[in-house]
Parts: structure tokens; C-alpha cells; sequence
């Protein structure tokens, strides 16, 4: 990568510092309300969290990453030497995708077998989308990096109609109260990740090497926010919503309704 | 051993920093979602979360010996001067082999009898085996390092043996829903274990001291991720099936059925 300013330096420094602060929070807010939602939806808050923190762990790496690529002294930055390591954000999603997929398959509490078919088929995709995508996000030339990310847009492509016809197929038969936030978490997630395609493609449209580059690195956390942390507010709030209407809570069919 | 290329370091630095988060992520999964089995099997969820734990510990250390004894500069490698610690994996796998089979056998739920007594001659099988290995790990001849894959192989197969005919003959008393799981879970296990002398033998073979090094390092982790975290998967679905075959929170037998 060239050399960017100061400004664009600390920019990125703090979006990465500031994604610790809500990984870390969102994956505290999910382990602890586990308990606030019926057994049946425990298992997608654990995932969640689980999202969260993995999320949280690769951006103190990716933090300490950048913060080793640079040299920053009386208002002068240098390049260090040591190069960033673009491989913590694939690392991870390989991890949180898969998991992302199935936390929302969980808390649609779909049949057994359409539980178990859904989530190895999309958490199979989503790896290869993945898998697909790091030999282009590597790349020095732009033609290897847009044979990788047309590759890579085939599981994608496929995700997203198994999201939009296959998962949102399922909401009539989910409880009435819970329709529409089930609905958003699968618009938020067709949105969020509409994005990382757009961001993959910044540094071929011709922008300057430095700038693609902060661009590409603010562009992935904001992403990574919206996909990780606020979906995980969203699976929450349907959780308690179908607990609700499932009437564990009200009928008293769940003995211990909110032990922590 | 020799100098890598700068690649080469980085696929195993990254295949470190994976494990690490792939373990993290499997213990806290068996320890919240322990709370969602019966409680007779709550002990084999205990010891899962436990052995990713361990072997999540013993992960970051490799993966600080592996920084620490390389210097990478300006795209340039060389060795610090500053050993790998190879030891880390073996007291790693002293703790956690004999664990992996007493969860096996914990999840289960034989009598008590046949509990103790699969555990004691298994475990103490297990520790034998990984004793027995080190000092082959560490020889710099060819013929040690045979010696001692030829003794430790004695226990590796006697356990193999009991995996195969003495674990798998208690199936048929098993519930049949988790039938299928159980089997699964003793050829998860004998593949994955059947990996480590194959990845033992690697540098025997005449390949090339760096890439044989490289090789051993992400095959071993490789064998770890299965036979730890992907093993704790599938125990926690024979829990599920067996509780729920248990008849535990059918009937009502289980007074908490969700107690985190």
C-alpha cells in the first residue's frame, strides 16, 4: 500500500478501536440476555455472541496489525516495514459467516431436518464465498482480483436467493408479532453484505492505492458492524418476541422463566 | 530447521490465529449451551469446553513461539535465533487426549462400572501414546524418531482397537436418534487421530526441512480443530438427541430445564 496521511492513518486506527468497544459490548449483551429468551432460542443468543466476539478478537489482531504497519512522529508517517495482515478479516469470516447463517436459520425454529439441510448447505456456501474471495483480496493485478470476485459472487448470489425466496418464504409461518423483525434481519443481512462486494471492487475502480485502501478498511468495519453487531440485536429481539407468543412465559409452561 | 519463505510463515501464522479463535469460540458454545442438556450429561459438556480451552491456551503460546523465532522485515525472512517451542503440543495433548476419550465415554452414559473402568485403561492408553512420541518429535536423527513412532503407534492402536470394536459394540443400547451421531463421533475421532502419525512421518520422508516444518505445523492443527472443537459439535448433539430421548424435558423428570 502507499503512503497515507496522518489523518487517513488515524481514521482507520480509531473505526478499528471503536469496533472492539461494540464487539466486545454486543458479545456481553448476548450472553447475558441468553437467558431472557425461551430454551428453544438460547442456542441462536450463543451463536451470536459467539459471532461477536470471534469479530472482536481478529479486530484487537487487525488493530495491533495497522498500529505495527506504521511509523507515526512528530506529525510525519512512514511505512515500518512490517506489512498489515489482510488475512485476519478472511480468518474471520470464514469463522462468523457460516455462523452469521445459522443463528438465523436457529431462530426461525424451522423443522429439525429443514434446520439441518439449511444450515450445512448455506454454511458450506458461505465458506466457499469466502475461500473464493482471499485470492483476490491478495492479488497485485486487477485481473486475478475480478476473476476471484466473480467467483466468489456465484455462493454469494446463491445465498442471497436462498435468503430472500428460501428463509423469507418461512415468515408466514412464523408467530404474527415477530413477521416484521424477521423480515429486517433478512433485508439488514442481504444489505450488509451487498456491501463487501462494493468495497472489494474500490481499489480496481482506479482511486488512488493509499486512499482505496482506507476506504477498503473502513468500508469492511462498517460492514462488519452492521452484519455482526446489530443483526445480533435484531435475532434478541425476535427471540423475545417469539418466546413471548410461544406463550412459555405467559401460560407458565416454563417453570423458571427468567433465571439468569 | 531451515529458512521459509515468507508465505510459508504467513500460512502458518494465520492457521494459528484461526485456531485460536476456533477454539475460543467452542468453549464458550459447550459452556453456555451446557445448560440445554440433561443434567447427566452435563459432565461430558464440561470436559468438551474444557480440552478447546487447554488447547486454546496452548494455541496462543505456539502461536507467540512461532512469531518470536522468525524476523520478517520489508518482505524479507529470517530466523531469530529464538527456538519454536515444540513441546507446547505434547503437554497440550497429555491433558487433552485422555479428556476427549472420557468425554466420549461420558456422553455415553454406560454404567458406572464400565464407565471407570473404559476411562482409566483409555486415558492412561492415551497418555502413554503422547509420552511415548516426544521423544521422537524432538530427535534429529531418523531412526530415534522411528523408534519412537513405533511405540507410541503400540497404545494409538490398542485405543483404535477399543474406539472401534469396544465403544462402537455399546451403540446398539443407545437411543436410536443419536445412533448415527455416536458412530459419527468414534469415526471423527479414529480419522482424525489416524492424521497425527501420518503428519508425524512427514519429515521422514525425504521432503524438504522447511516445507516438511510448515507441513507438520498446519497439518497437526488441522487434526486439533477436528478432533477438539468439530468432536465437541457432535457431542453436544448426542447430548441433545439423548436428552430429548431421555424423555427429560418431555415428561417433566428435569425440573430446570434451562438453567444457564
Amino acid at each position: 500500500m502507499g503512503t497515507i496521511t496522518v489523518a487517513q492513518y488515524a481514521l482507520v486506527y480509531n473505526a478499528f478501536s471503536f469496533t472492539i468497544a461494540v464487539m466486545g459490548a454486543a458479545t456481553i449483551f448476548s450472553f447475558l440476555n441468553r437467558s431472557q429468551v425461551a430454551p428453544a432460542y438460547r442456542t441462536a443468543m450463543t451463536l451470536t455472541g459467539i459471532v461477536t466476539l470471534i469479530a472482536g478478537y481478529h479486530y484487537v489482531r487487525i488493530f495491533n496489525s495497522w498500529e505495527a504497519s506504521f511509523v507515526v512522529e512528530a506529525g510525519v508517517i512512514r511505512l515500518s516495514g512490517i506489512a498489515f495482515n489482510d488475512a485476519y478479516r478472511y480468518v474471520d469470516w470464514l469463522l462468523t459467516v457460516p455462523l452469521l447463517l445459522i443463528e438465523l436459520i436457529l431462530v426461525m425454529r424451522l423443522s429439525r431436518a429443514e434446520t439441518v439441510s439449511k444450515s450445512v448447505r448455506l454454511g458450506l456456501l458461505a465458506a466457499l464465498m469466502v475461500a473464493l474471495g482471499y485470492p483476490g483480496e491478495i492479488a497485485t493485478d486487477h485481473g486475478t482480483r475480478w476473476l476471484f470476485f466473480a467467483l466468489s459472487m456465484i455462493p454469494f448470489s446463491v445465498i442471497v436467493y436462498e435468503l430472500f425466496f428460501g428463509l423469507r418464504k418461512s415468515i408466514s409461518s412464523q408467530p404474527v408479532e415477530a413477521r416484521g423483525l424477521i423480515s429486517g434481519a433478512c433485508w439488514l443481512t442481504i444489505g450488509s453484505w451487498s456491501f463487501y462486494p462494493v468495497v472489494f471492487v474500490l481499489p480496481m475502480l482506479g482511486i488512488d492505492g493509499a486512499t482505496a485502501n482506507v476506504a477498503v478498511q473502513v468500508g469492511y468495519t462498517i460492514a462488519d458492524i452492521v452484519s455482526k453487531a446489530v443483526l445480533g440485536v435484531l435475532i434478541y429481539l425476535i427471540a423475545v418476541r417469539k418466546s413471548e407468543a410461544d406463550g412459555a412465559y405467559v401460560s407458565g409452561a416454563m417453570p423458571t422463566p427468567a433465571r439468569a
